[in-house]
């Protein structure tokens, strides 16, 4: 892929994958929604909003004008919240080049459509599924950023896409590995975020690694249920993008929605949580009810994704789901 | 198995397990090596060298005398380390009830020998293999103690003794899920001190979640390429006592060998991490050496192994191993 690759999203994640481009090698732009954020970026060489601290190699640019850092891009690589993935995309569609390879980092089931990303792509871009790639695995942005040692996986059916992309984000720190099912690929990112929320949950219950150990473990047995009812290859969900993604969230205090998670189980409401981090609610929160209807729709049982979706959205109490969250009651018998 | 049960070991694990029987109503009799130590237990109800803080129950008695203990026993627990375990079974093995189940707690795979726990029970107690089972999962001793919700896996060839012992150790907090692959259930449990070795290293070497996760991911794929070489189900290593038991010793503070590999990370010698830890070292300095021998032998690669053997046994530069644990240089290429 020699050419011009273009991040569409300034966030932490798109920020820093962006950077890794750039010190690949590859010419990239980073779109930024805000002007202040791109424009900040070309003055100081740092993204001071999502990535304080971290300078950017010089070839990367950045701009707020879509038409500009879309032009001529031989992929695009879309980094925007998985439930904006649609309007931002609808957006973008007459700009995006003919032919090039769209790349999805985003990680979710769209609400309502209960699509994975990649469809989503595929639907709104009109695009052969062959012409998108998905990018997941144990990629804490920040981490990432400071250059520490990281592996990924490039999914996407065309292996000679998913090699160009490869080639094209190798560094000394970042190493992809390329695959070609998508589907587990996808899934494995969408409900780590769910189990990640359940983890902090019975963190912030006072759990620990033997409940923490159990949780990721039926976790990824119940996301390889899913996996294997939408055709996905269950070899995915013991690779990066399964376990290895899953452990990152879920044991670093990085984690979004492990932090969430956290501050429901120690008793903070749904509200008080949102408000304490800024308004936003953690993907989890939003996945886990788009993942737990896809299972519903195929006939598959997800405990934990049941539990999440009851406490996030039908007031159900966390204290009392404990025990159906591990499986059983928390105290002993006697 | 209405009856008696003997635990053998009065360590952290081994006062656990027996406190687990004694809640689910199970006889139990547990032998210290140490007189101090079982009277200790006979006089204040607690194992306050090993398991200092909690209330073994009423049921539960201690002895030091093992002829004492394993009378009339319907199944011996055998909780000493996993190094020890040949000579002590052998000291133990005239009086071994006649047609009990002997049950392994111990991980690791014997120096020299090469043998899994349950092979040396096998050896030494001259019993068919149906007649051994084995317990692993992700079990931090001090948590069971705590009653903290754990789930556990009990292997066994023989499905009606595995049942037994299930009926015999369930609790409200300890739920144990029999299977017949004795041979993956031991691989998990004595790879992982190895990969959590590596993963304490990569701490103290100042990696974070990215890297762990990574290393993780790596090295239960190379526990399963041994698995497969040696018989193993697959599915084993995706469970309880392979992933699960691996995320509770790799993210616990609590694991030795994770604490111990933090040492070595952090820069301090074989000699001054095993001093700090009171002359023991972990578990994983011992059956790495034994774990990649046996790997060799079958022609399995296990790369972290390996890595982690050298550091350990052969005088290599932790810093400079670095990038072969991760698989590549650390450094970014510019």
């Amino acid at each position: 892929m020699a050419g011009k690759i273009t991040v569409m999203g300034a966030g932490s994640w798109g920020t820093a994958f962006a950077k890794v481009l750039a010190d690949a090698g590859t010419e990239v732009v980073l779109w930024a929604r805000r002007r202040d954020v791109s424009e900040g970026i070309t003055e100081t060489g740092q993204n001071r909003d999502y990535l304080p601290g971290v300078a950017l190699p010089a070839p990367l640019t950045s701009t707020s004008d879509p038409r500009l850092a879309l032009d001529g891009a031989d992929a695009v690589v879309l980094a925007v919240p998985s439930q904006t993935l649609r309007n931002n995309l609808t957006a973008w569609r007459a700009l995006l080049p003919r032919g090039a390879t769209l790349v999805s980092l985003a990680k979710g089931v769209e609400l309502g459509t209960l699509k994975r990303m990649s469809e989503v792509v595929v639907d709104v871009a009109c695009v052969p599924d062959d012409q998108v790639a998905v990018v997941s695995g144990p990629n804490l942005a920040k981490e990432i950023a400071e250059e520490q040692p990281t592996a990924t996986v490039i999914a996407c059916r065309d292996h000679d896409r998913a090699v160009a992309l490869q080639q094209a984000c190798t560094t000394g720190y970042f190493r992809p590995y390329t695959i070609t099912d998508v589907v587990g690929c996808e899934l494995g990112g969408a409900c780590k975020n769910v189990i990640a929320l359940s983890c902090g949950m019975a963190d912030g219950l006072g759990f620990g690694a033997n409940t923490l150990a159990t949780l990721m473990t039926r976790g990824l047995a119940e996301t390889s249920r899913l996996g294997a009812a939408l055709g996905a290859d269950p070899m995915t969900f013991a690779g990066l993008a399964g376990l290895g993604d899953l452990v990152a969230s879920c044991s670093s205090p990085l984690s979004r929605n492990r932090t969430f998670g956290a501050r429901l189980g120690r008793g903070e409401t749904m509200a008080q949580a949102q408000a304490a981090v800024g308004g936003q609610v953690a993907e989890g929160v939003k996945s886990c009810s788009s993942i737990r209807e896809l299972a519903m729709r195929h006939g598959v049982e997800m405990p934990i994704t049941e539990v999440v979706h009851r406490v996030c959205h039908d007031g159900f109490d966390l204290t009392e789901m404990a025990g159906q969250l591990i499986g059983r009651k928390t105290r002993p018998e006697r």
